[in-house]
């Protein structure tokens, strides 16, 4: 029976029963992780291999050149055509970095904001005010990239079909307005593939700042847990047909493909501003680390022996976001206390509890000792005006960790709501 | 003879004789390189092992921590256990940071730009005028990390004890005036060591800026080419002594002991400094590469090991820098039209021409295949006052493409100043 249909005995009941279980689980000194996205062990385990693929002086030369000295800031030509084929750009269009996209995000909001990008009028740090727009649920670490160079952030609802874009068009008529966040597949944390028509406003918006760019972080390009790949239009030519050729910076690596510490990322953008970012990122660094881009691409070969190793981690995924799923339709669904979407890949379920219990409900994680995503932490500045959204993270426990996990959460979920009903809170 | 003390005859005579050498050699077509400080294959050769120093599951866990994970922004505790021994600083004064120093120094005045150091009354790109110390010659790419931010860069002499302190304690004065970059050890391109004196005078500076920062590049910490490891003062324990504790950020590196692109680099400074560090760059990365970081720590194992391993460096490096110095007191030293020092570590031979020939030396050295390091290199905005300075290079080439090198060079520069003093240039 859903909680909203019971009445003052019944939920009483339910409250000392609810109650009692989670005092039974705090009992027990859990101490269990759902809070990030990381990989668990099985999978690190799957590409083993890796860590030898170049054993020998003479592995670590190609196309004549050798690795393992200094040069070739923009990346191993081999590892620009790996990532050009994943990601359906050119070769030409990709900027190999380290073991961190993140970084290269970073330092893109970074050059913006002490030299401009390629077509901005001045510094961003010259102006008094920068708007950036993050599709809200969305991911912490984007917002807070853009938050440390005290930029006002702007929350874009989310649709079924990736952000609003009524929404976003209307903002981007703010010449203050110069940038957006955007997980195109498999949004953090909702796993919303954005629609192919929110891809062609996209491509087609018409922002008042000439420097309004658009953040593409490709994160899970080919990261599906369940059923198969799911083909991805490239925004790069399609922003170029729609006229507006240096508008994006996309973004990937094999964190979670190989290493999550230890992999490749990529930046891919129009020629021009490849050029433009490497014409202020040469006084940055001399070179990122071509062997372990090597051993990537003499590893990963191409994009169907990656996608074929892709099935392999969701061999591993699919049970850990099944056990979460199956708990919740289980546990809560009847309940009417929350909903929460299905993805089929990425890294997260994104659940929504009633307005008011997702602060409460984390809090009696924590109590138990299963540490979540903190509340909020998916809106700009950590603040989620309904204090609602809750992010679950299933990729790194076992899965026999991740049922006593999702367990307690589920317990502290019902324990938040009927709190709320007694006015206990 | 002495060119000088040549009269016309003579004059004309050897420059008929050296402008035949100089086309014989052109037709030669060769193409060699002394321009950057880049390990030959040898030194890459050496380390090999490296490659699969990691080589199965279990060897990537350290401390009960997967290193192939996402965390440890700050770096594996073994690393910094090692880094801390080879500076003689302490293990949480140590960042480890990716494959590039260079990276993290530029990181470290770019945060000073957007945010401001620890004790920055305002960030400096907020600033009129921000003024960096650089003693010259020096090196190109330090310089150049400070001007890409529009700051007005100082010349500070060098002397054989280092930089002119004198100059240094008058030129701080000056409240604009926010840090100073140094090679303290085998100084690039002079191989000048730092006296203790120099290093006291450092420790104990009373800038007018209450944020100058002494970006203190130990590159070179235990790159002895002759002779034995010369122990150096940690100038983190000096800085802190003399009442200065958040003064300093030293950087190091393993690009000169492993492999060049990818080694791994370390930052070091108070906690203080360390903790506000990662307080801005938590943005900006979850982690550096862990994988690789332990790779380093198994295969280099402590400072002795390490020291062996710079001694078999030494017996690659010590016989090219030989076949320069060499090649110069024996072509050019009887002329009197170069003056150049001899380094017992580092990476370069730095030579003086007389006055007004650098430029010109090059061009000739390039026009007969020959690319070193652009003249005015090692001075600010890249303008040597006296055009008299050029940066060698013999790390690169196997020692008989050296030998044709400096031969060349010899050639060159002859020819440069025989040009000059029968004023046809």
């Amino acid at each position: 029976m859903e909680y909203r249909n019971m009445d003052q005995a019944q939920l009483t009941a339910e409250y000392e029963a609810v109650s009692r279980r989670f005092e039974e689980l705090k009992g027990k000194g859990l101490k269990l992780d759902m809070s990030r996205g990381k990989p668990g062990k099985e999978q690190l385990d799957l590409v083993s291999d890796m860590l030898t693929v170049l054993s020998k002086p003479e592995d670590c030369v190609v196309d004549g050149f050798d690795v393992r000295n200094y040069g070739e800031l923009t990346g191993l030509p081999c590892a620009k055509a790996y990532f050009a084929e994943i990601l359906g750009c050119r070769p030409e269009e990709c900027f190999i970095g380290g073991n961190a996209s993140l970084t290269l995000m970073y330092d893109t909001i970074a050059k913006a904001y002490t030299h401009g990008l390629l077509h901005s009028e001045k510094p961003w740090s010259k102006l008094d005010t920068v708007k950036f727009l993050c599709p809200s649920p969305g991911y912490d670490r984007h917002f807070n990239v853009t938050k440390s160079f005290g930029m006002e952030l702007i929350t874009i609802p989310m649709t079924a079909d990736g952000p609003d874009m009524d929404a976003v068009e209307e903002a981007v008529k703010d010449p203050a307005v110069k940038g957006i966040w955007c997980v195109p597949k498999y949004s953090n944390p909702e796993g919303v593939i954005y629609s192919a028509e929110t891809i062609r406003r996209f491509a087609h918006l018409k922002p008042a700042a000439p420097d309004f760019v658009i953040m593409w972080d490709n994160a899970y390009c080919i990261h599906e847990f369940e059923g198969e790949y799911v083909p991805f239009p490239d925004i790069i030519s399609l922003c170029r047909e729609a006229g507006n050729p240096d508008m994006v910076f996309e973004f990937a690596s094999t964190s979670k493909v190989t290493f999550p510490g230890a992999g490749v990322s990529v930046m891919a953008s129009s020629v021009d501003n490849i050029k433009y970012m490497v014409s202020l990122m040469t006084y940055q660094s001399i070179s990122y680390d071509k062997v372990n881009q090597l051993r990537h691409v003499r590893y990963l070969k191409d994009k169907d022996h990656t996608l074929a190793l892709m099935k392999k981690h969701a061999a591993i995924l699919g049970p850990k976001f099944r056990a979460v799923l199956d708990a919740l339709d289980k546990e809560i669904a009847p309940l009417g206390i929350a909903s929460w979407k299905r993805p089929t890949g990425g890294y997260f379920v994104s659940l929504d509890t009633e307005d008011g219990l997702a602060k409460r409900t984390l809090a009696l994680c924590k109590e138990a000792g299963v540490v979540m995503t903190g509340a909020g932490a998916t809106f700009p500045n950590s603040i989620d005006p309904r204090d609602r959204n809750i992010r679950i993270a299933p990729s790194l426990p076992p899965v026999a960790e991740l049922e006593a996990a999702i367990d307690v959460f589920c317990v502290c979920l019902r324990l938040a709501a009927l709190e709320k009903l007694l006015g206990k809170n």
